[in-house]
């Protein structure tokens, strides 16, 4: 319904936009929903897809079968299998891969760079290295203008009008600009922020307490237990990011807070139903066989916590969904994880924990 | 099933605590599972309940039939319908009386004030005055120490042992520590914070943005919407509460988001279900005649509106909702109003607009 209320505004006449020269690299649904909602805000917009065939495919049928089957492109959205033509001269390169494989197509690019800016579109952390995206950029492309994107963005609900916000982060005002003036339309807002880990952090971070979710609706909780766990979530997330460097009001905006809600009232998120066996009682392998497949949060888990422990960052929830998951401990430990610890503060940037006269 | 779990340490040995003497003053649901909970903890506990008929009623029979009628109260808890013989001499008076009753109960114990702290359980701004419960204490009771206990706290869960978070603000050091010795058990963590506008504030803005939630539903919107009216709330309370002294980043913790996300996902509440019947098109006062009573967002809308006009707050889901409530706007100008206003920050406490080169 609402998405025949903003039609009209969203088939505005093109070209009103500065035409801007946009590539996106990687046609997964976020990718290809993005690149459609450059196309259609009038910018020369390329989709760069590994597969020549799956490329030439969504050429002619205007359908991106495997990830969004339902939807008919942009007739001026370009697709192309080459990463020299879709990369050279143009003004924004949009990067939606995966974390996995996000240093080597960067690596791949750089032959064609020349004054782009590159934004990240990919949600996670590098396996191993534990750096952000943003981190991998600085690191293969030195020099590069860049930022990132997240928020609670589901690309089925993107491209079906659904009104939703997200946010770009960078340090240069003109990267802002230029992603929120090619991006932007009626159903799609895009604010702005200048704290690019903490934008990414809360991408990053929201899977293991999706996991905490559902293991704690295994135990029938109410709303009191819900809002517990997100707020405490909160507390734990923006403390491991401020010592990163990030600011702890990032959370409060949608890709933090934002993405948190959104992900852990997902009851079908693989992350929460992974979650969901453990708190009755399965083990990680027969929640695994279970679901078909693992989930990204367990091996963010994994993750996460080695950094805090080499940081010396206090996450309760995150070390006692460790202890469920490898250590064979309880899952009713992540509640009691939740209710220990003596009298603490609520927002610990608002009350410090040293000069509260009962902490511990 | 947790309840079980938690039950030894719930029902742990008494008199552990310091016998701090509390006085809860009224009767309704949350006011009792409070008692109950100092009761619990060993604290010489009072119930002051202004009908004696039901004081008596709840003594013999030890249920609170009105409003928790299928608890039983614990044995140790006391009952009256003096309000001298329950004040006199306590340590810490609880006052959970609704706003609009609030400030004549606190004249009525005056004559009875010696050196009790004076904690308010209630959430919302009294009629007309525009004043906090934090405020009518101060202006009755100058020179008593107080605070106030806000978050996501539905009493029934309380009472069936559901893991719960609450917050005390208050600027003693003494008060924080006397209501968490009192409150904290297994099942309930109270939190500390010296945000106490900022605390209050939560409690008392998240009913207008579950009429906006209920209203959205009403256009069957997806999880990118839903998180994105949660952080535009989140926005413009922290916005209105700065603009009163509070601290931004309280609204990271359980009396913000905590009991934010609470009231939006609770399609059962009043306020969402109003909001539903104006986003389906039907008037106040047949949403109203329809639900057969009013609901306190609605009070709310107008009252914060007004005072964001005095104050020029940006509020635009407030003033749209107004818009809709009041001036026959259509239901989706709440819609339009997450959308419009061009390109903005996400968090303005961490990119201030004006240095956002296209906001506007």
């Amino acid at each position: 319904m609402i998405e025949q209320v903003f039609s009209e505004a969203v088939t505005k006449p093109k070209g009103n936009q500065a035409q801007l020269k946009i590539t996106i690299l990687g046609g997964g649904s976020f990718g290809t929903a993005m690149a459609n909602m450059a196309a259609r805000n009038g910018c020369d917009t390329t989709l760069w897809i590994r597969s020549a065939d799956v490329a030439t495919e969504i050429t002619q049928t205007r359908i991106n079968k495997k990830y969004l089957p339902d939807f008919e492109l942009d007739s001026a959205l370009k697709i192309s299998a080459s990463l020299e033509e879709s990369v050279l001269g143009c003004d924004l390169i949009l990067v939606a891969i995966p974390s996995h494989s996000f240093r080597a197509i960067l690596q791949q690019i750089k032959p064609f760079m020349t004054a782009q800016a590159v934004i990240s579109l990919t949600k996670g952390i590098e396996p191993n290295s534990f750096c952000f995206m943003s981190e991998i950029i600085q690191q293969e492309l030195p020099q590069v203008p860049y930022g990132v994107v997240s928020g609670p963005n589901l690309a089925k609900e993107i491209v079906a009008g659904m009104p939703t916000g997200t946010v770009v982060a960078s340090h240069s005002d003109l990267v802002r600009h230029a992603v929120q003036t090619s991006l932007h339309s009626a159903v799609f807002r895009v604010f702005a922020s200048d704290d690019i880990y903490g934008v990414e952090l809360g991408g990053a971070l929201k899977n293991i307490y999706a996991i905490a979710m559902g293991m704690a609706a295994a135990y029938k909780i109410g709303e009191n237990t819900r809002s517990m766990i997100l707020t405490r979530a909160l507390a734990e997330m923006s403390r491991f990011a401020v010592k990163l460097g990030a600011n702890p009001l990032t959370f409060l905006g949608l890709s933090g807070v934002g993405d948190l809600f959104a992900t852990c009232n997902s009851a079908l998120s693989r992350n929460y139903q992974i979650g969901f066996a453990l708190g009755k009682g399965q083990s990680l392998d027969e929640a695994i066989k279970a679901l078909g497949q693992t989930a990204e949060g367990i091996n963010t888990v994994i993750q996460v916590r080695k950094r805090a422990l080499e940081l010396d960052v206090y996450m309760p929830i995150t070390n006692a969904l460790y202890e469920v998951i490898f250590e064979q401990a309880p899952a009713l430990n992540m509640a009691l994880s939740l209710m220990k610890n003596g009298h603490r503060s609520d927002v610990e940037f608002v009350l410090p924990h040293q000069h509260n006269l009962l902490s511990k």
